[in-house]
């Protein structure tokens, strides 16, 4: 059985390639889709396509609608969603797209640090698992083939 | 035509191996999905991924997050739902999962022994259809193809 | 492009045929799925899968039953709906499918005799589109591939 | 407890006041919507609002999407829906509106005479409760304040 | 603030006159509803209206759906769902309420003796809040108002 | 990964051409399905089906029908809509197709000249992303595959 | 019975005021809702609250973010929707309301002028009832009350 | 017309008695509702109520499954969601309720600094409307009275 995985959650470590490597080796047919993992294009995008913008928010804004119409596009193919947390950052696309896959019936899987059990303890308990590793995120998925 | 069939129900006998022999002689193409037939895994698959937990109650929550990710991943997927009851136990997982197939608008029928007709009245009426025997839900799966 | 066709209605000639030999000449990619058209299968259904039932009330009520869980699944794969209606007869179980097909979202064609004009004149107007003959219904379908 | 009930159903005889005031009697609070009454306004509201129409198809075509935009609004605030079916005619706009009122999970009752048994038995099974007289349906009702 | 809340669960004690009580005590605005209490009532209702079925098979099928016309119509109502289980029984009809409270969107407390924690371990953790008596049951409604 | 596009707009010269080609040009692997470009036929298509009608009201009726049919099939199979709006006309039909995609929750594109921003301000608002150029929609779509 | 009306369509002259005074002289219990019909406020909104935007691209932005607030909370609360087309102006925010109405089950009363026949087809087609004038609306929404 | 309010968002200050008192001042009909603002509460809610638990983990999801039973009863009875954001804090659930707010269509006003526009662009993009003041906040839902 094959699925589409959504890997939300923050760009900056290469977290996506691991779980990617990982679900090889347990021989998982998955298809990953997610945000868009080049921060410099993300925030580039608006005016790399619509020009340049009058000021900084006027940039964000242009960024951000193409941004979201390319997560909806492959949110909407994705059968359960995994959304990694790191230690910094607001993290609010992660939040974002975690809170969209409960509200779409989308099975969802939390990593996150110890660090943010606290500040995550509503969004998790709505989660339909948390875990703190990407191996245990992989175990979890591993356990719908057993 | 191809169909998923989630099997929802009791784990204590080998009633699915049952379904699966019975539908592969009818030369019919269903796909079987269902939730964790075995039954020590599903009781300590939280343990298993997120390591010890303080009581017994909270090994039961873990697991229970972890099998509800599962199924929910399953569920999703099925075209129909058998739940096939047996003589003894609580069976709320059946129950839970023959009622969520009723509220998704995916067909459901029960396979339930004379002893449950009383019991389980309210939602025998809710389902499509109400058997006593695994050879009778094919029957009713075999009529789809004719 | 492919289609699922659900073809509701009477099943008192081969009007079923006439649709799969007519799309065939014209060479579109359709499926077709309908109800029982085996009215004697369809009528006894239920006792031949749950054995005698003590009237005949009770004898249609449980054909009923599987009659509804084949025509549940096999609706919810269809992309589209046509509902022949012929002269004669109630006819109501036609008008259930093509209702159910509204309300679900999925276009439906809508092929009927002037003489059932007045009497269906609501669920015509609901309808995306309502024809006289096999023939023109066949040409409204071929028209998706213009 | 208030409920407003839709009457769907035959506008031949007097049976909605029957049900009205047999409500009246048990003090059931209840408010009654349903289709129009006046047959014959129903046939020629198209007419009376639009003008003449070049035939009697177009005079129906008219007057149903006029009946259909009263009966949409009136069915949204229903809680639960009564259809009763007399001897005689076709009742589609019966069945679409009972079929409706299943596809929107408003609770349905149907009453019909024994002569319908066999016609209706699929609408009947998926209906919540069939009876046999406006009595019937009307305990039915009270037995929500019990 | 009003709010109307379906108390779904076991009715072999006056667990529900507890609720009452105890929210009148608090204050609290509460407005309750829930499945058919009186046992018997309950039983019968199917053949105290339809008559005398052939069987007690049938009279339990009878039963059951102006029990399932009911208990739509109040849960409709309903701003969320208490589900009490008790020692004894297999509480089906407690399992489909409480998950039809889930699917539809319908905050659920689950009130469960200690003994029922394993076998309700997957049903607790798809609910929102799970405790073991009706005063934590109060409590956890007074929160809102604070 | 491949995405079905319905391209909706004007049908006044050959954008959907230009949109095929530059796809290829960058191996997008796209489905395009969309309305009826072909004016005459899509003025015709009721007549041509159903017969000569009593006024031209009443053939741009059957007309709008089976096109109504014909882009509710093809919408239904669209991952995302591109909505292209030109200098001239009244678009209502675009404007139709763009509302049912964003109500759909299927993303959507508008492509639009200067002179219409300030009339399409809020339809453009509701839109996942609003460009000026065939070209810039391309990149958009791009952009799912980086 | 009372009813929310939201009033969809043009703002060029006093059509809404005729609408509330005819309904007014007919007794009818009705609300009326519907666009922002100060036309400068509806085009400075923006400006007004969040401040000097950039260009009137910016301006135009801004405003249709806060208009699309309202309409769409004042949308939500309708019970039906009538949207008026005038014979000038391109009238995008009419279709895209007159659409919204069609998608979420909202009946909807089009009031068009001839000249706007052709154009408007299919939408027309997809609506409950399409009349000429204000009265005929108005007759249309008495019927609910016959 | 009178409207209910969600004030989702941070709890450290008293913007949402900021918010009360110039509705009033403005004489908008508006109820709010929202999460728990007694942080200690909303953090001990879960033992206060459970009893004491093993670790802070397990207080912290006990307290959580209260806090959402109780924000989701809230929440549905919202007309429309302000998220107000402040500099500090990762604001989880604010950007939760927003999200359940986008979700479920019901329209949203984000409050926010310039310092958050860039990490919030994708979700501010989807929201409504956003400003950087309670007072234009207020702004806006006077503008609905307009």
């Amino acid at each position: 059985m094959e699925f589409t995985v959504y890997l939300a959650g923050q760009i900056h470590d290469d977290w996506r390639e691991d779980v990617k490597k990982k679900s090889k080796e347990k021989d998982l047919k998955l298809h990953f889709v997610g945000p868009q993992t080049n921060h410099d294009l993300s925030d580039n995008i608006g005016e790399n396509i619509l020009g340049r913008q009058p000021t900084d928010y006027f940039k964000d804004d242009a960024a951000s609608s193409i941004n979201n119409f390319r997560t909806t596009v492959l949110m909407n193919k994705a059968d359960f969603v995994i959304a990694l947390y790191g230690e910094k950052y607001k993290q609010w696309n992660t939040t974002m797209d975690a809170t969209t896959a409960i509200n779409l019936g989308k099975p969802l899987i939390i990593i996150r640090p110890e660090s943010a059990i606290h500040a995550l303890k509503e969004l998790s308990n709505k989660a339909d698992v948390t875990v703190e590793t990407v191996e245990q995120a992989i175990e979890v998925i591993s356990y719908i083939y057993e």
